[in-house]
């Protein structure tokens, strides 16, 4: 069989030296190799027969959705391989409202998954900065967001994946049913694996009733402690916020000038971007007034937005954060986290290595989780002095978030760019079960090599 | 080394024809082997070393808790096995409230942990209605219980587990983080896989802060089926149940009997149960009214239950359903799940059934999840007639449970007991997928063989 059998439409495959440049980097990698194909199946049988296609010919294959990773977990290490790029099956096929449950292709983007189940009433909570990224790749990083800190991350809903294996046979794995105590939890093994086990073709997803009543509040802070003070706070009194993001002023002030827009509160050097929800409007106001009166020593100012347009401005802008970051700057974006008594020190300690290692930093991220996306500003410098003082930046931030009990990647993935980092944060036998578990599923390492581990 | 170096103390040593009978067997089944030893480790280091012990002379090992396993998980089914019973590494270790975790060690029984995190102000939401099961063994299962409709199972409160691998490594699997995208989930692929991966020695649970308020309500209803279009009113309406059991007047009448109390209704056939829970008084003082004003035309009898005592009293009779089935009579029980959608139909076909094969058939369970604990009746039956009744009565049903899209089992596993229904109604891939798992972490096939699958 041939490529051009498979996939017969020519707009639909690119060999060799057609293959579109987009195809060999991700929103972070660039040090890549040519590959032998892209091919966009519209169909689960057109990927079946382009994995079958490259067992017979021993190529390698990478599933990619919108292409914006920033870990380099899609991108073409080795040369020859074959990319499947899914992002034509991008159908929403059903929404069964007796299981609440949504069905999709992988190639549909959380935008429109999100706009599509609040036309109906419903609510799906994961909700990563990058909306143009798509379900498929969400699964494939346990993409979590700006609302797991009520809500949990993708993992918590997906109900049902149909993959295809590296052999190329298919397989579904989880079901509708709320409990499970059925054989092994394969689901949850492919969910995070970073498209090196099977290459996603439908997924099932649970919704949530919307809840009825939302309210947002920024509450500006003299400086990134006292802000990190005022997270800890809302954690612990039983404000139990839907969202709970911080930033930085000097994170803000590059979505402010891309959009054109203005935070509400331009007081302060860091924010906290709140998002209450409730079926009730009384308990949302007396949760609102408890924050006031808890925080009102330690703000500078916190303003509750009153009006829908108010909230959909801050939330664009903190969404385009990184939009505006990839506008204006060059920069390396970090998804460290740890267990949320230690987020704190963990994220003064990045402004301490600024001083150690001359290389700015401004931090944002999802605080309510001890997820922190810190950013490390190129800006003007040389690539060789950056490349030098990047490394031993990291060393220093990987060491602390290890002896923190952090984790490398909390939602981006490990991809090529932070797997040294994770091999050194883990203990020898848990990187040994991870490659004993992609042996055993993919012995011929036909999917996605060299990623994770 | 000999076992006797291992664990030196002979009251935690049993060898051959000293080990007790009740290591033969559990709530289910009887047809076992006799096994080499039982040994009761105190420490992590004696289970590393009598699974060393255990490669070294090529014997298998399967680790058992409180032994109120009803599938046949923990049995001796080839002989000569080494039999590791956790239950006396039983201690509470450590409650850290800045990250809310409890961690304890496998033998702790679920009603000591919930009650310790009670007195200090938190909730272990996980309820199996066996109070005397080790929290080892709801890991084994990934139990699910009376609470899962709105909280979850026991998958979703293990943060972290530390087992000791086949060939008697140490590994921990997970973390304290709430976001984590570095690398395969190792530790939602040991839960739930009964034993046959791992043993687990320790274990850090999540604990939430206990609801300020709670109210139980009593269901009457004239009939089985009007019983079930009750839970999916109750469901599709908003009301938000923190348990939803439903039972027939068959079952708890053992449990009267048993506990010598009476269920504050008694009218009607069939029963739910439900809790509320909540932060505020009056959301739930609504929510009963509003349950009230929902059901008042279908239910035969309405009792939300005014006293702690009249709640407790109600809940302690649901949950000696099984015990009182015990005490009194012969049976099996089932745990069957079905897709919420489709429990009505279930729970109305293992009523055809009892006429189709000349069963009698009680239901009770976890209305709330699709989850049902069909019993059949063995009552005077004699033993050849009853496994061929049995047999056909238990095709037909598991026959519906896969039209249905259902599963064999929700929270008691596989064991011995559904191996063969899991494999009839799992695709072949599905199971060739695990084995391949099971092979990669355990080449020897040392930990509780000839389970699951």
């Amino acid at each position: 069989m041939k490529l051009q059998t498979i996939i017969p439409d020519h707009e639909r495959l690119f060999l060799d030296k057609d293959v579109p440049e987009a195809y060999k980097t991700d929103h972070s990698w660039k040090d890549v190799a040519a590959v032998k194909a892209v091919a966009l199946p519209e169909l689960e049988q057109e990927i079946i027969d382009l994995v079958t296609y490259a067992n017979q010919e021993d190529l390698t294959i990478i599933a990619r959705g919108a292409g914006t990773g920033v870990a380099g977990s899609q991108v073409p290490t080795k040369g020859g391989e074959v990319i499947i790029d899914v992002h034509r099956m991008n159908r929403i096929l059903d929404l069964d409202e007796e299981t609440m449950t949504l069905t999709v292709e992988p190639g549909v983007k959380l935008q429109e998954i999100q706009e599509f189940v609040e036309r109906k009433g419903y609510f799906y909570p994961p909700d990563p900065g990058s909306k143009n990224s798509t379900i498929g790749g969400n699964i494939a990083t346990n993409a979590g967001g700006m609302r797991a800190v009520k809500y949990g991350t993708t993992r918590d809903y997906v109900r049902e994946l149909d993959v295809v294996l590296p052999d190329g046979q298919k397989a579904t794995l989880g079901s509708l049913n709320i409990k499970d105590s059925s054989g092994y939890d394969l689901k949850d093994l492919f969910i995070g694996s970073e498209g090196t086990l099977g290459i996603t073709t439908r997924i099932k997803l649970k919704v949530l009733p919307m809840p009825k009543y939302k309210q947002s509040v920024i509450l500006a802070f003299d400086s990134l402690k006292a802000a990190t003070n005022g997270v800890l706070s809302i954690l612990k009194n039983g404000v139990e916020p839907a969202a709970l993001e911080l930033f930085e002023r000097g994170t803000i002030e590059y979505s402010e000038k891309f959009t054109e827009k203005k935070l509400p509160s331009q007081k302060g050097d860091a924010y906290i971007l709140m998002t209450l929800d409730s079926n009730e409007q009384e308990d949302l106001s007396r949760r609102v007034s408890f924050t006031e009166n808890l925080l009102k020593g330690q703000a500078a100012e916190i303003l509750p937005l009153s009006t829908p347009e108010e909230e959909e401005k801050a939330w664009f802008l903190r969404d385009h954060i990184l939009v505006a970051l990839m506008q204006f700057t060059e920069f390396e974006m970090l998804d460290e986290v740890v267990p949320i008594n230690r987020f704190a020190e963990m994220i003064s300690y990045t402004k301490e290595l600024q001083e150690k290692h001359g290389i700015n930093v401004i931090n944002f991220g999802h605080a309510g989780d001890g997820n922190i996306h810190t950013v490390l500003m190129k800006e003007g410098m040389d690539e060789a002095a950056w490349q030098t003082k990047r490394k031993a930046y990291l060393d220093d931030l990987y060491s602390k978030v290890h002896e923190l009990g952090g984790l490398p990647s909390a939602e981006h993935g490990i991809g090529v760019i932070k797997k040294g980092y994770l091999e050194k944060m883990s203990q020898p036998v848990e990187i040994q079960l991870m490659r004993k578990v992609k042996r055993a599923i993919d012995p011929d390492n036909r999917l996605n090599p060299g990623k994770v581990f």
